[in-house]
């Protein structure tokens, strides 16, 4: 049998994205019998005592790398981030008198907004529409109202590649993150969040599987009415099998998590190498006199998603055209924005990210701009 | 590298659940690299064309499969029939005048009904809880209103086995059913329904991806208030992919249709085959002289779970544990009913189903009852 190993490219796409090759050689040796237990994982019920030995494995590696407090729940959902974006104000803001406050540095932020818009009252207290989401706000500039059911924030902008680094200081209401695209790529200091979500398939494993850390006072404020899948409450109580979780997600989740722990050695170093891949682009970007252009300020641009435009749309088609001949792929932008995107998430090796820059150099070498 | 193949048992977990073999094996010649893309199904982004692909085969291998007409809609959705439980209220009553009725056929129908009540109006107009859900209406004896929002029935009760193995004749008002545990064991008339759903986890896939037939008419009765992920038009529009869907197990509920068509041969084969291998095990139950209690009552025994009991608590215990030194896995029965559960899903060869009942038969015979 062969495995696919030396057919494999060098793959930036935003998501579902790159994987760690330790991980998936693991899940492929064990896909058709997980070791003394006689059947795949994808066979075995959630209720059997292996698979819930696997799921808290999961959570455990999580608590571990994050170094998440006790007072909090970790839960593995379905519905991706999307989902998410009806449960936060379903759970902490529908039927209350209170606002929900948004900071809006992206598309996914607005998507946000959308969704709790239905459910209460909401407020946006900064929105980057104006210069195309190509910053964040000044830190100190902005503040939420300390009665705020809770603030919401999106870490990384996937499309836009603006990223908070550290946690803004907006004021003493919950602050609530969707961490989809960056979850993992750091420590995080879960004491200042009071729910942080994110779906899997950037940093933690396969499309199909979200995590949620929410503090457990927050768990308290949904109605019993709610329908019983969107209820925090319901999946805290049962330890995410109020249902059947999606099994073989969350398997991956756990394997990502004991690759960051014993190959990487824990988040401090995953954030180094993150700090040295995204500096290779970024630095390529700015030495290259406007051939690229970097969609994000540089106080804001992110570790995981490198946006950038080159002179005009032929000359973009062009490098996505020569990069898949170098095996180097996922490069377009999302549709609504255009352009070049180069996502390096966790499992991106440096050599994948040397290897786009040594091409991005070539190709504008051949434009006689180099 | 080892592949598994010598360890794995025949496993009768009620579901997640046994997998055709083949499937599994190609998922994992392929997890590191899918032919020819350069990366594995979990690492593909949902936009990828090689992924758009994948996603209209396994709906086109449900079409062909269940001969859906015009004028449905086939969807691959997340949280599985928990979240339909929901979904169908919120999308064809909520906001209505109009009552939803529910037959209630064992312990899922009385969980989908809970969820219903909070959307709006419900009516009971059958429940089998009296007789502990061992049967199902009489066929003519229950009548639904015509004016009904629409009319729920789950096809195959999973912890009481019993199952209707054709349509009950409930009136005109839209038949819903939840087919979760017995979807794909039999061709069916899906222009009697204007609903179907089905969670993949027991014939159709692993967990966490639901597959949704929905009669366009039903599509736009939906508000447009309704939390995006909820409303099944969002969905249809954009043909499963309004947010990124579960990748992997769309393609595996592909590779699943793929043997069904080509190495089982259809639906009508299938159905064959699943009367064989149930009638395996109900002739022992028959034959045992009451050793072996069936649950269902004989005209409405389940072609997928087969339920019984032993004489007392502890001969049951001994069956489980001899039947485990057997490599006869996950027969214990549901924990809110115990007893003994063999579900014999599609993907169980006749060859386990017989392992069981030869082991069914010794086990009689050693306790003096033979």
């Amino acid at each position: 049998m062969t495995d696919g190993l030396q057919e494999r490219i060098y793959n930036f796409s935003a998501g579902p994205a790159v994987l760690p090759l330790p991980v998936l050689q693991q899940a492929q040796r064990e896909l058709l019998c997980l070791p003394g237990q006689g059947m795949s994982i994808l066979e075995m019920s959630h209720r059997d005592a292996a698979f819930v030995e696997i799921l808290a494995k999961a959570k455990a590696g999580l608590k571990q790398l994050l170094n998440i407090p006790d007072g909090y729940h970790t839960l593995f959902l379905q519905g991706g981030a999307r989902l998410q974006f009806s449960m936060v104000p379903l759970n902490l803001l529908k039927g209350s008198t209170r606002t929900a406050e948004y900071v809006i540095s992206g598309s996914w932020g607005s998507s946000a907004l959308k969704e709790a818009q239905r459910e209460g009252t909401t407020r946006v207290i900064w929105d980057g529409k104006a210069t195309k989401y190509d910053r964040l706000p000044e830190p100190g500039s902005v503040h939420s109202d300390p009665d705020a059911a809770y603030v919401h924030i999106t870490s990384n902008e996937t499309i836009e590649g603006v990223q908070f680094q550290r946690e803004p200081e907006l004021g003493p209401a919950p602050l609530v993150c969707d961490s989809s695209s960056d979850f993992l790529y750091r420590p995080l200091p879960i004491e200042k969040y009071g729910l942080v979500y994110a779906c899997a398939q950037k940093n933690a494993g396969p499309a199909g599987v979200t995590i949620v850390i929410i503090r457990d006072d927050l768990l308290a404020r949904a109605s019993d009415n709610l329908p019983g899948y969107l209820n925090y409450r319901s999946h805290a109580q049962e330890d995410s099998l109020w249902n059947t979780p999606p099994t073989f997600g969350i398997y991956l989740v756990g394997l990502v998590t004991q690759w960051l722990l014993h190959e990487v050695g824990g988040l401090e170093k995953m954030h180094q190498r993150n700090l040295a891949k995204s500096q290779l682009l970024y630095e390529e970007l700015d030495a290259s006199q406007g051939f690229y252009r970097g969609h994000a300020q540089a106080a804001n641009r992110s570790l995981m998603n490198v946006t950038f435009r080159l002179p005009d749309a032929d000359t973009e088609k062009a490098f996505l055209a020569e990069a898949a001949r170098r095996k180097l792929g996922g490069l377009k932008g999302h549709r609504s924005v255009g352009g070049i995107r180069a996502s390096i998430y966790n499992a991106m090796p440096v050599e994948g990210v040397t290897a786009l820059r040594d091409f991005m150099r070539e190709f504008r070498s051949q434009r006689g701009r180099g």
